[in-house]
């Protein structure tokens, strides 16, 4: 019996056990494609968070958890350049849950409904030893905006939105009990908005739920290219510089390995760079290569190979 | 501060909690059912099964389990008169599984999509301290075979598909460790082809996944109707029967009370009842009555309130 750790993790896992379905695009990307209307594409995803590893009663509000649920499933839409339209919602409820706690968990989920305009229609309630909150999304995208993780180009350059590992401060900070900004870790917000913006000018994009080295691998692979980035060109926000100042570490980790900031990666040939307007920093990390250099980061003087990931079952 | 079990249950949270949503029929039926093409409506479901609740891992195969995760959301959408297309999996893994057991899961799930002729076309796989699994599900309805909880008619015949209370029998016999047969609750199958010749001349149409008396209120409640059941009427198997007595049980409560049976009821106007042609048993169980008269079982020279369902946190 082989446990899935020594397997290589869960991403390996997903690729052994899954086959391409009858969907224009299949088993890994953000969202299932699927077909239609003339002109449009129907996206599906699902995301399910667990008490312990995706959040902890004792450290977020029922409002934030709710809130966090849907951004998740939101920011899967949004990668693929698309809207969000329709959510069903499972959740296991544990016997020491209230009717005040679910009302503020669902008040969390329809604020995120309504801030992107779509509808909360259905739902699977049930009972476990532990809480779980699955939702699961319809969203609609104009052929020509879909963005693919397999579509980037040699040449293209790798940029990432607003900033990166402050989600992985956040927890770090929780889980060692230290003071400091965990706000963006409890209560993240995803980049529909911008996404779509961007979705007019981008080859590939993604969202950053693993951490950009994650990310990067991921296009990589699926767009059957290499890539370099440089690791001090990510951004990183004063706050989780203090942060990560505080417990030792180095954020340029946080980033790379870090889960949950929910920013985008997506790479761009150049000349087009300048044509996106968005409201957020757009910062350019690295560039795509051809596959035989390999994916690889810049960083510290050094060149080595981009590893890393938030994987749950990583060696 | 009110527990659920006090609010009274879980349907009545859902219920208090979910708003309509901007679906054709929002949050109440066995799936949302949302615009799609001229003649079809877009069908959206999900259904979560936990660990310990739904199924356990020293019973079940992770073959089976992956069946029964599928055939309950295919039992959804067989109910609202529909067919599958395409779903998507969340699963939270523990520490101990192995890459075997989660091939043999998955190898569960595709037997079921084969046999129902969907695809699977994405999922998430995350970690966990027990085991969850979600399926989430799209199904295509003609809009002339859509049947809903809501459309029961006063003078209908109430009828069920092949036999009840054989999930709760196993389940049972399962927790009290007595020999016999607990197949139907370790590896149920819906009722798809079944459903959709019903759908044809069904008013009201709902599957049993918690229990008869829940699945007639629901009706009633919806349709704005009452009901009677007629407890001696309720088909339930040898094996059922057998296994109730070995227990000490009346195998009408387990018929009236358990869950997971994903038999079909359906309300039919006497005139249409002979032209259903379906390869299994039907049983007219009851009749739809005005509201006034309430929903009531007829049981052992008594008639009472129909009450129950199979409600984790009913009191």
């Amino acid at each position: 019996m082989t446990s899935i750790r020594d397997f290589g993790g869960e991403f390996k896992l997903i690729d052994e056990i899954t086959k391409p379905g009858g969907a224009v695009v299949g088993v890994g990307d953000d969202a299932a494609v699927l077909k239609y209307k003339k002109d449009k594409y129907l996206l599906f995803t699902t995301d399910m968070l667990c008490e312990g590893d995706h959040f902890r009663r004792n450290w977020s509000t029922p409002y934030q958890i709710g809130v966090k649920s849907m951004e998740a499933n939101v920011s899967d839409i949004a990668a693929m350049g698309g809207l969000p339209t329709y959510a069903v919602v499972s959740i296991s409820l544990t016997n020491d849950m209230t009717v005040e706690y679910m009302k503020q968990l669902y008040r969390g989920m329809y604020s995120v409904a309504k801030r992107y305009n779509y509808k909360i229609v259905g739902g699977d309630t049930t009972h476990s030893k532990t809480m779980t909150i699955n939702v699961a999304m319809l969203g609609v995208v104009e052929k020509k905006l879909l963005s693919l993780r397999s579509d980037a180009k040699v040449g293209d350059l790798i940029c990432v939105t607003g900033d990166l590992g402050k989600s992985m401060a956040g927890l770090k900070l929780l889980l060692r009990d230290v003071k400091g900004d965990v706000r963006a870790h409890l209560m993240p917000k995803c980049r529909l908005h911008e996404a779509r913006e961007i979705a007019r000018y981008c080859n590939a994009m993604i969202d950053v739920s693993d951490g950009l080295a994650s990310e990067v691998n991921h296009i990589c692979s699926q767009s059957n290219v290499g890539a370099i980035v440089y690791g001090e060109k990510i951004p990183i926000s004063k706050a989780t510089s203090a942060s990560a100042k505080k417990l030792g570490d180095d954020p340029v980790d946080y980033a790379l390995n870090g889960g949950e900031d929910f920013e985008l990666t997506f790479t761009v040939p150049k000349e087009k760079l300048g044509k996106i307007e968005v409201n957020c920093p757009i910062t350019v990390v690295g560039e795509i290569l051809p596959k035989d250099k390999g994916s690889r980061i810049s960083y510290n003087r050094q060149i080595k190979p981009l590893t890393g990931g938030f994987n749950h079952f990583k060696p």
